[in-house]
């Protein structure tokens, strides 16, 4: 699968055949068509396992303890952008993929992509249920949200040329994920939270709430 | 062109071949090669023609009189959609390629995308400067807005599968031009422009400043 995902990041999936995933995992052709039923199969292995992984750590996110709904969010947020980024060459293979309308592509990814949504609304609904996001239409949310996480790992080669920044490395993530809190915050909460979450305050909250800015 | 658009966007540009091409224009083989210097000039031609339209829509905007900074980075943002929804199928082609890390892409597309970014930091730079936007680092702010740009036409069937929304639709558009107002006003804005913006003071901006929310 390893062999596969790189070959298909540099030739395309139409461009790659078989023999040469076989011939770079060191493995025999008809074994690939017994274990994963051809190039097809492959790709659909590949994919569902790599969405899978994806919505597990939404779903860890979702269950971990957090102080309010804008942290929960957060805390999703940043434990997709740390699985794409762990898996950034997949990543790309995959986000590409989906970028593509195909029938095997839908049938494979909507599932994930509807389940994805699910989750971030659930996040959204209880932010506003809790005061902590003023009125928010979850769906338009999401998107913008969504958009922010996978930027990064589907156009990396835009960021290296444009930006001079490396999207694999830890140095862009940290600083990536404070842009996405920012932006999250300021489009988001109320604005009570909103002055916790301001530079130098996130540390001391209830301080913060003393200060007039 | 529009031909070969067509065909690179459902079979990719190495499932295409110049016979099929000139087929579908109902031209002679030989002219494709005569105008366009065979298949990689046609597509460089396309981009480049696509890129400069797109360019010149910002350009437009940028020379266009507004209220302030925050309207015209809004016009820039509503200008690119329109020109991007105008030529969908020809944007969602484009936009795919520029994913690819080819050589060939990069040397159509970087100047193009450079000169994207500054037309976007002077916008930004300008917003700061008039005291409507607060602090902002511009290139994380282009960032985002830029990604909120490309999104729907980048991915369509995404859109389509999750949100059962038609992004090729002026009523889409509509709606999706309010929310970037939203969240790049929430972004960005400092405090008294986030007043005048809110639901029913657009149109009244001197009364909406005495009004205590």
């Amino acid at each position: 699968m390893e062999a596969a995902a790189l070959l298909f990041n540099s030739k395309g999936f139409h461009g790659t055949s078989v023999r040469e995933i076989a011939a770079k995992a060191k493995m025999n052709v008809s074994l690939v068509s017994y274990y994963f039923g051809g190039k097809h199969g492959l790709l659909e292995r590949l994919m569902v396992e790599f969405l899978e992984g994806y919505i597990k750590k939404l779903e860890e996110a979702i269950k971990s303890k957090h102080e309010n709904a804008l942290e929960k969010l957060l805390d999703m947020t940043y434990k997709g952008l740390d699985y794409l980024q762990d898996k950034h060459l997949r990543s790309r293979f995959v986000l590409r993929e989906m970028t593509l309308d195909s029938m095997l592509i839908r049938e494979i990814t909507t599932t994930y992509l509807m389940k994805e949504k699910h989750l971030y609304s659930i996040v959204l609904k209880m932010g506003v249920q809790e005061r902590v996001f003023s009125s928010v239409a979850p769906q338009w949310a999401f998107m913008h949200i969504r958009g922010m996480v996978i930027m990064p790992f589907l156009h990396p080669q835009y960021i290296r040329e444009v930006f001079h920044l490396q999207p694999q490395e830890q140095h862009f993530m940290a600083i990536y994920k404070k842009e996405i809190r920012k932006w999250v915050t300021n489009a988001l909460a109320v604005p009570e939270v909103k002055e916790v979450q301001r530079p130098g305050k996130a540390k001391n909250r209830t301080a913060a709430k003393e200060v007039v800015m």
